[in-house]
């Protein structure tokens, strides 16, 4: 995996823990979705937000490779990197490492659709969030 | 989709709900694991299991694909088929369904990985395993 | 405990057993949330709302005795009744029981507030909840 | 409420927000669990512990007041302090900050009972602990 530009440090709960004795598989995606919106909010798209029905983007798709148990000692971090801009969408790689080691315990990727909550519809991708992603990660469309 | 030979009803509950008014994406990965541990109940599978350790599977690898937002008055279904057995691991399709419509609103793939959380190794697919899911799906290898 | 006039049955999911493989203590308050729900729609007072914006109480004060651990396989059934109403609150007593054998496993006692989420103030209690509340658990006021 | 000696940062993460755009009331319990596991670390009683089996308290009760909505943004600290030590008890003050201002959102008591999780048993508070805490916190028994 390369190095992302964008990490978000997380603390694994206790209540993340499964009967198992890891972290859960549907916490993962938690996970990810905390790094992607202070990724987001990184990037100062997130600014003008009056609340969450402004964000503007679904998730329409996930894939998700687990490659080591977490456990609650682990000091996780989540990468996040947009690899894709659409018309009306994005591509999002995601990992999660050890933040002590720099092991990666999973990877995937998930796609992003743009929306507009009080509608239901699909929107294109806001210009100033086509410019802010490219400059940041470095895309060429 | 096809018909599936086994599905569980699931309560969407007030808290699996997000800001944004729809079921949060990290839930399906909890209904989908819900509706995975009463299949291999159903198929007898889970009936000398002393606790949760004794399991002896672990989520390698999930793939979801999210088609309509999930209201909190949705009727969930989740449909569990297991499509393929390996040596050390199976896998399962899944799908979310509105009960009341039968419309799909999530499918997904997750591959399991047979594991011994005691020794923290992997293991053969149990014989046990193999016969009373080959039946059930009538799966020939 | 006495009898109460509603419980609504919940299903224990893996995801809400902890490490230490009871139900975890802050699921409690899930639950009972979910019953709650339950319990004003089923008085008819859930009805015309719009969304969850719009149900119009908010939590004050609770108060949770543990009574037993709940596990994995526990039918869980969680009881409501209204014991008091303000002009601005009602107290709520609630209880969770394994639904096979009657078993008070905990009982806690909540405060609601009647609130509007859109201006973000307390509320009178409306008079259409008095009256459904009142007739339903033959309260005297 | 008087200064902790003891405070734990918490990122509050948008899957902790619910649909009426605050803290959901069952957080306030994770956020006080997890602050008090990370007190039992700081005062060195967690540290031999294999598994969360071997912790050894249980939670008995908790009373909670809920002070002011916790928004997503809101930089949460949670207090902890043990107040009482009984023969199989402790009673534990926590609170929830505003970490910014040092409002106080949300305050409580819990009660937790020293217990054997592969016996089923209560068991005398552990020397080691009454040592311990009673150090930590300046309390006279």
């Amino acid at each position: 995996m390369p190095t992302l530009r964008f990490y978000h440090p997380i603390e694994v709960r206790y209540a993340d823990i499964d009967a198992q004795g890891h972290l859960n598989n549907a916490k993962f995606l938690t996970f990810f979705e905390q790094a992607r919106i202070q990724y987001l909010r990184h990037l100062g798209l997130f600014a003008q937000a009056q609340s969450f029905m402004d964000i503007g983007v679904i998730l329409a798709d996930v894939h998700l490779a687990f490659r080591a148990p977490v456990l609650w000692e682990t000091a996780v971090r989540v990468g996040v990197a947009t690899t894709r801009l659409g018309n009306k969408s994005m591509t999002v790689s995601q990992c999660l490492l050890d933040g002590a080691t720099g092991q990666v315990m999973a990877e995937g990727e998930v796609v992003l659709v743009t929306y507009n909550y009080h509608t239901g519809q699909t929107i294109p991708l806001p210009e100033s969030w086509r410019t802010a992603i490219s400059q940041f990660e470095d895309l060429h469309s």
